[in-house]
């Protein structure tokens, strides 16, 4: 939608599962047409031609078996899946090597929303949008994804495949796994209607991100599995020594955890608004 | 300084221990006039007059106690630690029972900031304020109380003290322990730049609630050890059900887990907006 807007590219197609999906699609103005099946507009395709692959991380499979069959070479392709190591492993399955075609990135930028109906065109402005080419990344292919996303208005970034996963398994599924637990763990308590009549706006910051789409957070848990088991068992041993400190009436343990937190909370808030003012949003 | 504002009292007394923010209380116009002790103020109080008291939760009983060697039963005192059955305690302990002049209660409103620098005069507007009125609490007194809070632009309602504690302990310190935990766990990860720069801003509001004060925090903790230590456990227990689900890639529960929160966070949020359009703010 937004790469349409902004006139970045001369077409916009969708593909999409559902008639519903497609015409609501071009009825919002998020594409210029849309069809139920990749195959039916690949023979047009060529290069300077970008697909972009945005499904469920567990899904981007079958998406690139139907590109590996149908598409040309020349097409470049492109995700915003938001494990990356998964998605390269499928690469790997579907053409048996890293194509030069393959440019494989992730938007740091969205919302508990999901569906076409959550379309906004400046999503991305002054987002970061993180690429992660491979050796085998063709020098024009990076070009082409890199600028369809600067012409949206976001700062692209690159890191490698592991890096990628492993930070934003800290910084991102780390907390989207906590937000789910805390909300399942109040809505099972017996007094849940009081927990949530009284819970304080911090409280719904802090669990909104609880109302993200459970297909996508399934996939990307499974998905980026290693790195977000160990990113929880630093958490919970780190929160079961705050609890036994709570426990042994420890004040000073405590009040030194929650001040080294506030510092570092405060120090990298101020690095990351000195910076840039890039702003960086939702996962 | 909504009081004031508002010409809720005839005159607003700041009490403080340091010269310096009696001054910054005058010239930011919080107070009419501000000294370091209640000694000083108190021959001047009685009946219709009302002491707020507002200091970290473990410091209530000093300022009791000088409340009772000071103040005239005639007076109105109440406060607005977190934590409810400590207080009450306290005011068991420094008087030998609960005099009728004392109302306890909790403001739900505030911020991650505190100091008389981030002073608001409509951080009440449309917020919640929780009085736990006891047997022993005064009518005069309560209704005294009641009118501040509703002269500021706040919402009054009634739990009791063990009721309080346990809601607030699920709603606001177990989510200010979580996140507290969470920051501290990656300001120790060796790759804590990389962590936050690549930090999302969903990220940003989960984490926001840590830059709170580490000691109201230290003794919001302690105060309420007994239903902070049990809402952790439940919170452990669910994550580590979770993790194992990641671990053994258990889809189905994952899901199954994703969905109930999604849908336990959507009804309450609608519940909530529905009901009043009371903006439930900040702990």
């Amino acid at each position: 939608m937004g790469a349409r807007r902004r006139g970045l590219c001369e077409t916009v197609i969708g593909v999409a599962r559902s008639e519903d999906v497609c015409s609501a699609a071009v009825s919002l103005g998020v594409v210029d047409s849309a069809v139920l099946s990749l195959a039916e507009i690949a023979p047009t395709l060529g290069e300077g031609d970008v697909i972009f692959i945005a499904v469920p991380t567990l899904s981007v499979r079958k998406v690139l078996e139907q590109v590996r069959n149908h598409v040309s070479p020349a097409v470049t392709v492109t995700d915003g899946a938001s494990v990356k190591g998964s998605v390269l492993r499928d690469v790997e399955a579907v053409y048996g090597e890293v194509p030069s075609q393959i440019v494989l990135g992730h938007p740091i930028a969205g919302s508990e929303k999901s569906g076409v109906t959550a379309s906004n065109p400046d999503l991305y402005v002054r987002h970061r949008v993180i690429l992660t080419p491979t050796p085998e990344t063709g020098a024009d292919h990076l070009q082409r994804a890199t600028a369809i996303w600067e012409g949206v208005g976001a700062e692209v970034l690159h890191l490698s495949v592991p890096e990628h996963d492993e930070i934003l398994g800290a910084t991102s599924h780390l907390p989207h796994a906590i937000a789910f637990s805390l909300v399942d763990t109040l809505a099972h308590d017996s007094n849940n209607e009081q927990i949530f009549r009284y819970a304080a706006g911090g409280f719904r910051d802090f669990t909104r991100i609880a109302s993200s789409d459970a297909v996508m957070w399934r996939d990307i848990m499974l998905a980026n599995r290693q790195a977000v088991v160990k990113a929880i068992d630093l958490f919970v041993a780190n929160v079961t020594r705050l609890r036994q400190a709570i426990q042994d009436e420890d004040g000073e343990t405590l009040f030194n955890t929650f001040e080294r937190a506030k510092i570092a909370r405060d120090y990298f808030s101020k690095m990351l608004a000195e910076r840039s003012g890039i702003t960086l949003d939702k996962e």
